[in-house]
């Protein structure tokens, strides 16, 4: 009997382990599991509407959400549509001749993107075109982008007039701008950013998650421009991500993005350069901190703990924010203001030499008998000093996001500035020319 | 027996009682304890021989012993007498009627001073006036100076010449500079700092101990002039420590350091600012950082922790300097490469803007037409550009003790040399005076 129970109990042993072995082959042989949690609903593949996703997602969806109200200010900044044509009247001569000289309000939260880029008098400014400005204006409003751009293409995308493709957009930024449905995985979804990246020999699905979370914000936070008659968004990166790469990019190119009036100057217009100033050797970046480790941290809603979609100034909840990494937040705000003070105040001194360089150009170009080589030679400086501050003024932090870059930027600007103001006198032998702080009278509109 | 045996023993508790008592009050009328240690040897007050005190403290005196021989070089300071006039052409050009144009070599360590002091070209310079150089110049060079000032005072150590107080000037920099014998607590023996702290309303006894790890560097490491004929010592902090203060100040007091050859501007030479930058708000400083941390970072021997005396470039020994408080060196080392890395490109723009300015001034001032107030204003601002300048650059840092305020600063200098250049012009109505990059032929010494 003990033989046949040894027996017996070896059969069982082996055919134990024989179906333990065919359930790991056969789990070896699945696809991975790509998610840990059980869908509340099946999300379509891009789906423009986040409250689809939202059912899955309540507490990121929430956060989300708060971008439509969340309208207070910083110091410098902040999420409410202030002026900064009313806060800073030199704006207006800075960008005379082109949108920004009419309307120039402060970014608000995400969830108004689509509401604002539609109210804005940037576009459709031209009653006599009314199809004058392109669709290429929607590609960072809305979440119906991503299903646009695979349904026609960006190119299709770009080459609609905004007016006709107003009818298709109808959700503000959301989900689908930053997430792969199903997986929830962070993707790059602008073709544009896909594009400059390739052309830097880089492809972001080899990028850690870490690096997603700075890269996805670059899906619109960075310098761009419309290329060609067929307004096809670039982003000008094939030299590098740094400013004067940037402008040796445009230069090779000719592209200008409108001449300022009287002055003749080939302009850029800064976007809003925010991933490229941060990219460039920032202290927060070298060390290894994300745009979302600041922008969305982590918090809690009783036991559960998300990235809060709320996405705005850090100086608003330094507490959440910077106590992620730093225990004494109340001293990394000073430090905030700090920087951003010092920044504040060398951008005016910038923008000051830039408008007396223009005072002078419009002068010199309006005299027949200007040396044209050394008039040119003012534009190209002219050209160069605003791009460099426009960099610094445009993106989003006062500096903050790279203190040092941004100082370096306004010391070259300012330089860049007054010799462009030096080149116009020469150009006409004008002493009158050399006249500094006159600044006063903007242009009216 | 019982009853006498408690008796006994209430006596005998009764008289402890009270002995303790008599000894506890003894010890609180005795005069407090102010050192924790038993000396080998007797320090008398102001001792100038650091050998002396080496036998209490000689690991403290071993390391002040090593910057005699520390002589290794960042990318951009370090220990070595290198010559900035080699390094930096440029900087002939911006010394040019002044000692430093002669001899500009990099500061070696503590135990160097007196000999490198001694042996500079920037004293006895004057052949004519073998006595021309004052004992002033003595003033941070040696641990003889605590004892002359309290025998002498100060008014009549600054009133001596130089080549008639070297006899009594015989040991380098070292303890008693710093350090008040038997208590070894940090005080401050400059009489100048004292003063000028004294302006300020404020008195160094005060201050903590962590306080006092940056206050006593002050003792040296300051922007100062040379006050009246007795050349008082002096530090110009009356209106504040940062730059523009420190300006108004001089330009009340109508002081210049030195006239520009041909030029004629009334110059500022700024000396070795440290303290002045550390404390204008930057980040370490704010933090609560002395500048003792990074600089005399504490350091074993065997079972014994002790302050390194062997202050040099904390680049040099990161990891035992930052490490007190930053995990990752490397990461700190690389960053402090790009800051440094900036500031140096951007000074030598500055550099730049300001002899294209000196040359725009020289040729004005030789014109006998040339409209005084224009070039006067033209002075003043090239004297400003200078100076903010020369705080960056003097101080050593390679603007690191403070990168935003640096770079703020050669920025404002940038625009001042460029505005000073075109009031120039503007004098003699000269439009070949707006030249710029005409650095390259220094003149001969």
């Amino acid at each position: 009997m003990n033989r046949s129970i040894t027996f017996i109990l070896a059969g069982v042993i082996v055919l134990l382990a024989a179906a333990l072995t065919g359930t790991l082959i056969f789990m070896k042989n699945q696809p991975p599991q790509e998610r840990s949690f059980e869908p509340l609903v099946e999300v379509k593949a891009m789906e423009p509407d986040s409250s689809v996703w939202g059912q899955n997602f309540p507490n990121q969806y929430d956060s989300l959400m708060k971008t439509k109200t969340n309208n207070a200010d910083t110091k410098y900044g902040g999420s409410s549509a202030f002026s900064w044509l009313e806060r800073d009247p030199r704006q207006k001569i800075l960008f005379a001749g082109m949108p920004f000289s009419k309307d120039y309000n402060d970014d608000r939260g995400h969830a108004n993107a689509l509401e604002d880029v539609n109210a804005t008098k940037r576009v459709n400014w031209d009653v006599n075109d009314p199809k004058r400005t392109p669709g290429t204006c929607y590609s960072c409003k809305s979440s119906d982008n991503p299903a646009l751009w695979a349904e026609m293409g960006m190119e299709a995308y770009d080459k609609m007039a905004f007016a006709d493709l107003s009818k298709q957009v109808n959700n503000a930024i959301g989900c689908a701008n930053c997430h792969e449905a199903g997986t929830m995985r962070l993707i790059v979804t602008n073709p544009a950013l896909e594009e400059a990246l390739k052309a830097q020999g880089k492809d972001w699905k080899t990028f850690s998650r870490q690096e997603m979370r700075t890269v996805v914000c670059a899906n619109c936070h960075v310098e761009y421009y419309f290329k060609g008659d067929g307004k096809y968004l670039t982003f000008p990166w094939a030299d590098g991500t740094d400013v004067d790469s940037m402008i040796s990019y445009y230069e090779e190119l000719g592209f200008k993005d409108w001449e300022y009036p009287d002055a003749k100057t080939p302009m850029l217009k800064a976007q809003h350069p925010e991933y490229e100033m941060f990219t460039q050797g920032s202290t927060h970046y070298n060390a290894g901190v994300a745009c979302a480790d600041c922008h969305m941290p982590y918090v809690r809603d009783g036991a559960a703990k998300y990235s809060s979609h709320d996405v705005h100034s850090p100086l608003l909840n330094p507490v959440q924010a910077c106590g992620q990494c730093h225990t004494d937040t109340d001293y990394v705000v000073e430090r905030a203001g700090i920087i951003q003070d010092q920044v504040a105040e060398t951008k005016i001194a910038t923008e000051d030499a830039i408008i007396d360089a223009i005072n002078a150009i419009k002068a010199a170009a309006a005299n027949p008998n200007a040396d044209a080589a050394l008039l040119d030679q003012a534009r190209k400086l002219h050209r160069e000093a605003q791009f460099k501050w426009d960099f610094v003024s445009a993106e989003n932090s006062t500096g903050f996001h790279n203190p040092e870059y941004a100082l370096k930027l306004l010391a070259e600007a300012t330089n860049t500035a007054r010799q462009a103001q030096m080149l116009a006198a020469q150009s006409v032998g004008d002493m009158s020319l050399l006249a500094t702080g006159v600044y006063y009278a903007p242009p009216a509109q």
